[in-house]
C-alpha cells in the first residue's frame, strides 16, 4: 500500500496545483451579503448620480436593449425618471414601421408557437430609415436617445445614430472583445471606431480583467459586465459559459481601477442582468459597479413594450436558440418599481429607495462609496418560511 | 493562446487577491454544529445566569420588543420565569388607551389587508404619558421594567423610563453606530447619552468588531447583535444587508473581548434574531453571546399578546415595508418553551433544558464557559426523514 | 470612507484569525467519495475480519443496542453470519419477562400515541435476574454475547455480564467522556473500571481526538464513534451538538494511531450510526473505521424484534425526548442485507458485497488497508433521476 | 476549560493536517463555468478534429459501448456523420443471431420486470462467430469499426477483432489498472497485449493521474476518463466509489501532458459520461479532454437500437446490480442531436454547434486550445424558472 499512496500523494500535490492556478471560485447576488458601516448616514443625504462621458444621469439604473423593455415611449418616460433606456437597434423597431402590431401578435402567441413566431418577426430586414426615426422620438420626449447596435453592424449604423443626434451608441453581443478573427475577414477595428464617434461608445458584454482593459483602452466610454451570469442562465446550459455577477463585476472593477491609474480616464462599468431585487442592485454597487442594467423588472412594467412578455436577442437564433418568450406579467409602473412606495416585502420594487436605505445604512455617501463597502459571503436560501425573519425598526 | 492565457492569470491572482482581502465566509446557524467537550458535566450542575449592569438575570434569553411579543402582561410573566422581555415604547402599547382591542383587529384580519391595517393602525400618534404606565405595570409584577425606543427618540423618551423606574433602556434600530450623519443637523451623541442615564443602556443592532467596539466605548451597558441574520431574510432580500449569526456574534464578541482587556468592564453581547430551536441557541452561546434575543418561539406562546401573530417594525413601514405579519399560532407556553417538559423532538419547546444539557455534554459549568466550546463546520439540512438518526440515551 | 475601511479590514483580519482557529470543517458520507487505486484486486481475495480483544470477527459490522433491533434471537442469527450483536441491557428486554407482546404493542401503537406508549413502558424497572438470562440466551445459540450499559449503571451490571459468560461489554451513552463531573458526587472511574473487567470493555459516544485518546488511556478496548451524526440528527436540532461521521471517524482514528504508536495496544474504533448504504460503510473504513455498527438497516430485517419499527434509547426521555418511533418496514432478511444477491441498486443490500467489491476496486486486501485510500470531496446529491448515471461493467 | 481547550486545539491541528492531505475537493459539471476569452474566433473558423492513432477523426464525440446505444447499423449512421461508435463485444450483439428481438423484448418490458428480463437475457453465452460478424457490418459501411471486451476476455477476443478489419479495440471496465491481483492466477498484462495488437488499444477507465500514467507507460492509444462521476451515481451509492469529472479529467489530463513531456507521445484522454448538454461537453474539453463519450443523449436518438431504452452493463449483474434500465425516449435524430438546428434551449441539441460556438467565445481554434480556457468554481442550480435568465444577441 505505502508507495501506492505516496504516488498517489505526489500526483495529488501535482494535479491539485495545477488546478488550483485555474479553478477559481466565482460568487453571484445570492452568494453574498453587505455588511454594514460603523458610520450611518440619513438616506435623504446620498447621492445616487453617475457620469457618462458629458453626461451627469440621476439614477445609476439603464434598461437592456430588449425588444420587450425598451420602446421610445418607454425611453421618454424613464429619461423623466432620471434613468436611461438602451433601444435595440437591431430588433422589432427598425424592422418594423408598426411594431407595436408585431408586439402584440407575440403578446398573443401561445407558448408553444411563441420560438417559432419569435424566428419568423426576426426574418424581416433592418430599415436604416427606421434607425434615425426611433432616436429621434427619443430625443423629442427630452430624454437622451441611446441604441444598440452588434458589432457586425457597429460601422454601418453609427453614422445614422450620430446624425439622430443619439446621445451615445452601444455596441453589444454576448460577448465582445478588442480583438475578433475571421478568415472571412471582416472585424471590427474598436480602436479606430471610437476614435471616429462624436459620441460615447458603450461597450459589452465582458467578465474578464483582461478584456475589460483591453476594451478602454480601445476607447470605450463605458463597459457592460454580464456573460451568462445566473446558476440557470441557458449560455451556461449551452455553452457551459458564464460567470456570476458579483465576480464578474469585482474583476472588471480592478480593470477600471487600474486603468484609471495608468490613464487618468474613468471608465464606469454597468453591470448587466440577474438583478431582480433592491438587494441585489445595491450589492452590484459595493462590487463595483457604477450602473446597473436591468431588463426582467422593466419588462414588468406597464409602460414596458412587451405587455408583460419578455425575451432576448439570442432567442431568434435559427440553429441554436437560447433563452425562450418569458410571461412575467404586468405587475408594476416605472415609477412604483423605481421609487415606490410598495406594500411589497421582496425587493421587486422602489429599487432606488432600497438603494438609498442600503447606502445610509452603510455609511456611503455616493455611489463611488459603496465600492469600498464590505461584503461577506453568505449564501441566500430562497425558501418560503420556514425560519421567520423580521426586520426591526429602522 | 500562450500570452492570452499568461495575462489571464495575472489579471486573476489580482482580482483574486483584492476579492480575498474583501470576501470572507460567514456561517450562520445552520451552517455549524458543536463539538462535545472531553470533560462532561451533570446538567444539573450548570450555571446559565448572567450579568446587566447592576442585575443579576437567572435566564440569558429576553424576549424582542415586538408588538406581537411583549405587552406588560407577558413581561410579568417572563420575569416570574427568569427571563427578561424588553417593551416597545414605539408601538401600539404607547398609542393606544386598549391596545388589546387593536391587536385583536389585527389577529383577526385577512392575510390581505393585514399590512395595510398595521400601517394605518401605527399611524396614531405615540402618548408620551402611557410610557410610563406601560413600564410601571411592569414594575407592579415584580419583574424588571425595560423598554426600547429608537435613536431618534431616545432623548425625548428616557426620562420617562427613568421617572418610571425602568431598569434599563434599549436604543434600537435597524443598523445602530455610534456616528450618524444627517444634514437635517439631528444626531444623537451616544456617549453623552449614556453618561446622563442612570440607567444601563443596551444599544443595537450591530454586527461588525468596530461598530461593536465604538458603541462600547460610547458608554454601552451591552449590544444587540444581529441584522439580517437569515438566509431568506428580508434586509437581505430588500437592502442586500445581513450577515448570519454565529459569524456576526464571534465578531462582536472579540471586539467585547478587546474592549474589557483595554477597559477591564466587561459588556454584554446579546445575539438578537434567527434563533428557532434550543440548538440554534447554544449555538449562539457557542459562538460568543452572554445573552439571546427571541420573538417567535415567545409570540408563539398563549401569554403572548399577539394571539399567534408576529410582525417586525419595519412591517408599517409606508415606503419600504420589509417582513409582514405572519400566523405563527399559539403552540406552546411561556413555561413549556422555557422548561419543558416537552413531547417534541425539533428542539422547540424547552430551550433551558436543551442548553443545561448541551453545557452538561459539552463540559461547560457557564455561560462564559460555552465560549470556548469548538465549533465545526457541519451543515445542517432541514430536510424530512430520508436518513433515519436516533439519538443515543444520556 | 478610507479610515472606516481601514478599521473595518483591521478587525476583519483580527476575528478571522480567530474564526479559523475554531470553525474547522468537518465532512459526512455525503460529502464525500472514494478514488480507485492505482492497483486492483480480485474482490474475492479480501480480507474483511478484525480483531476486537481475543476474538476474530469475521464481518466488520455490529447490531446497535437499540430495543427495535437486537434481541437475543437476533444476536444468535448475526452471530452465524459473522457480525456481533449488542444487546441493550436497559432496555424492554430486562424489565420484561415477555419483551415480545410489548414490542407487538409497540409496533401496533397508533403513529400520535408512540411516544407515549414508549415513554410508558420504559418505566417499568430493570431486572437484573433477566441480564443473566438473556445474556446465556445468546451464549446458547453459539453467538458472542455483548450487552450494553449506561455509565451509570456500569459497575452494578458488569459482574452480572461476566458471570452470565459475556465475550465482552459496552458502555454507551450519548457522549462518554473518561472525567464526568457532578456535585452529586458519583462518577465512574473508568480506568478502574476497564481494569476490573475481565471481559474488554467497549465505549462510546465519542467524536473527538482528546476524548478518544483519553478513553485509550483509561483501558478501553475499543471506541464507539459517532455523535449527532447527521445533518437533521436531532441532536444537532435540540442540542447543536453533533459531528459529521467521516471527520469524528477521521479525529479518533488519528487518537488510535497515536495511541497505537505511544503503548503498541491497536484499539479498534466502530463507527456508529448514519450509514445506510453499501456506499457509507465503505466510506467509514476509508475514513479509518476498524468496524461499523448500525442500526436501521438491521431493523428492517426481518429477524429484528421491532417488527419494522426502530426507536433510540433517547425516545422515551421524560423531559426531553429526541427522536421517535419510526416505521421503516420490514424489507429484507439478514442474510440478504449483508451478502446478496439483490436487485436493488440503491446499495441497501448486499453490503459485504459492496464493501468487497469496492476493497478489490480500491486495490485494499485488508480493512487496516481501506485505511490509506483516497478520500475526494464529491457532494453526493440524493435526488431523482434528471441525469442519467450507468456504472460500466466489472 | 484552558487546558482543555488547548489539547483540543491540539488534536484539531493534527487531525485538520492530516486531512487536508487527503480530503481533495472534487469538482463537476455542474460545479464550473467556462470564462470567455480576449480574443474571440468566427466559429466557422474552429477546428474540432482528433487523433486517434493513424486516425484523424472529425468529430471528438464517441458514442458508449452499451447495447441500447449502438449496433452495427447505428455505427455505421454516426461514422457518417464524422463521430466513432464503440459495439460491446460482450452484449447482446455477440450473443444472439437476431439482437434486434431480444432489444424489443426489453423494449416493452413492464418496468418492475426489466432487471429480472436484464439479468436472463444476459445469461445468454457470447459466440465468438459474431463478433467479426457485427465488426464486418459495420466496415460494410465505410466507418471505423471499433469494439470494446472487457480485461477478462480480451486476449481471448483481441484476435477477432484484428482479423474482422477493426480499427481500434476497447479494453473498458468499471476501474481497469494496468496492475490486477488474483490468487486465481489469471492477470492480463497490459503491456504485452498492447504491443502485441496491430490496432490502437483503448482502456478504461480510470481516474487518476497515478494509474493513468501507468496504463500509458504500458502502451495505451487512448485512455476512458471516468468512475461514478455523477452525484446520484450507482457506483457512488453502493461502493462509495467516484470521482466528479472535471477533477477525473483535469487530474487525468496532467498524466497525458506528463507522459507527453517523458515519451514524446500524445496518447488522447477521452472523458466518458456524466454529459448530458453541450456545456456539460465544452466543460469536459476545457478540463483537458481530448474527445468526450457520450450514451445517454445517444440512446434517445431515433438510431439508436435501444428504441428510448438505456442501461449499463452492470445492470445485469446476478449479485450485486448497478443502475437499471432506463426510459430515456426517442426524442431527436443523430443529425439533429449533432448539428441541429434545435428548438430547444436546455443545451441537449446541437452538441457540436454548442462547442463550435463556445470554442469562438473563448477563442479556441483547436481542441488542444480549449484546454487553456479559464475555468471558474461557479455551481450550477438546476431550477425552473424564478430568475429569468436572457442570453444576450451574438
Amino acid at each position: 500500500m505505502a508507495d501506492r499512496l505516496l504516488s498517489a500523494v505526489e500526483a495529488d500535490v501535482r494535479a491539485a496545483t495545477q488546478a488550483a492556478q485555474r479553478l477559481r471560485q466565482a460568487y453571484g447576488f445570492d452568494d453574498v451579503a453587505l455588511v454594514p458601516g460603523s458610520v450611518t448616514i440619513d438616506p435623504d443625504d446620498v447621492e445616487t448620480s453617475w457620469q457618462l462621458g458629458p453626461y451627469r444621469l440621476a439614477l445609476p439604473i439603464l434598461a437592456a436593449a430588449m425588444d420587450g423593455v425598451v420602446s421610445p415611449r418607454f425611453a421618454a418616460a424613464l429619461g423623466r425618471l432620471g434613468g436611461l433606456a438602451v433601444l435595440n437597434l437591431e430588433g422589432l423597431q427598425t424592422r418594423y414601421d408598426d411594431p407595436e402590431a408585431v408586439l402584440a401578435e407575440i403578446a398573443q402567441a401561445p407558448k408553444e408557437e411563441a420560438t417559432a413566431l419569435l424566428q419568423k418577426v426576426y426574418q424581416a430586414p433592418i430599415r436604416a430609415e427606421l434607425i434615425g426615426r426611433r432616436l429621434e422620438e427619443i430625443r423629442a420626449s427630452g430624454a437622451l436617445a441611446v441604441g444598440s447596435v452588434t458589432p457586425a453592424r457597429a460601422e454601418q449604423f453609427a453614422p445614422l445614430c450620430v446624425e439622430a443626434g443619439a446621445a451615445a451608441i452601444v455596441v453589444q453581443s454576448t460577448v465582445t472583445t478588442a480583438r475578433y478573427r475571421s478568415r472571412r475577414g471582416w472585424q471590427l477595428d474598436f480602436a479606430r471606431f471610437c476614435r471616429q464617434q462624436p459620441i460615447p461608445v458603450i461597450v459589452g458584454n465582458t467578465v474578464t480583467f483582461a478584456a475589460t482593459l483591453e476594451l478602454m483602452e480601445a476607447g470605450a466610454s463605458a463597459i457592460l459586465v454580464g456573460v451568462g451570469p445566473g446558476a440557470a442562465c441557458t449560455s451556461r446550459e449551452v455553452l457551459g459559459i458564464g460567470v456570476p455577477q458579483i465576480t464578474a463585476t469585482m474583476d472588471c472593477a480592478a480593470a477600471r481601477d487600474t486603468y484609471y491609474e495608468r490613464s487618468g480616464r474613468y471608465v464606469p462599468i454597468i453591470t448587466d442582468g440577474g438583478m431582480r431585487t433592491g438587494g441585489d442592485i445595491c450589492k452590484a454597487f459595493a462590487a463595483g459597479a457604477d450602473a446597473v442594467m436591468i431588463g426582467s423588472p422593466f419588462a414588468q412594467c406597464a409602460e414596458a413594450p412587451g405587455q408583460g412578455n419578455h425575451w432576448g436577442m439570442a432567442t431568434p437564433h435559427g440553429a441554436l436558440p437560447r433563452g425562450t418568450r418569458i410571461k412575467v406579467g404586468v405587475t408594476t409602473t416605472l415609477e412604483r418599481l423605481l421609487f415606490g412606495p410598495t406594500s411589497r416585502t421582496d425587493g421587486t420594487e422602489n429599487l432606488i429607495g432600497a438603494l438609498r436605505t442600503c447606502m445610509g445604512v452603510c455609511g456611503a455617501e455616493t455611489i463611488r462609496d459603496m465600492h469600498c463597502v464590505e461584503i461577506v459571503l453568505a449564501p441566500a436560501i430562497k425558501t418560503e418560511g420556514k425560519r421567520w425573519q423580521l426586520a426591526g425598526a429602522l
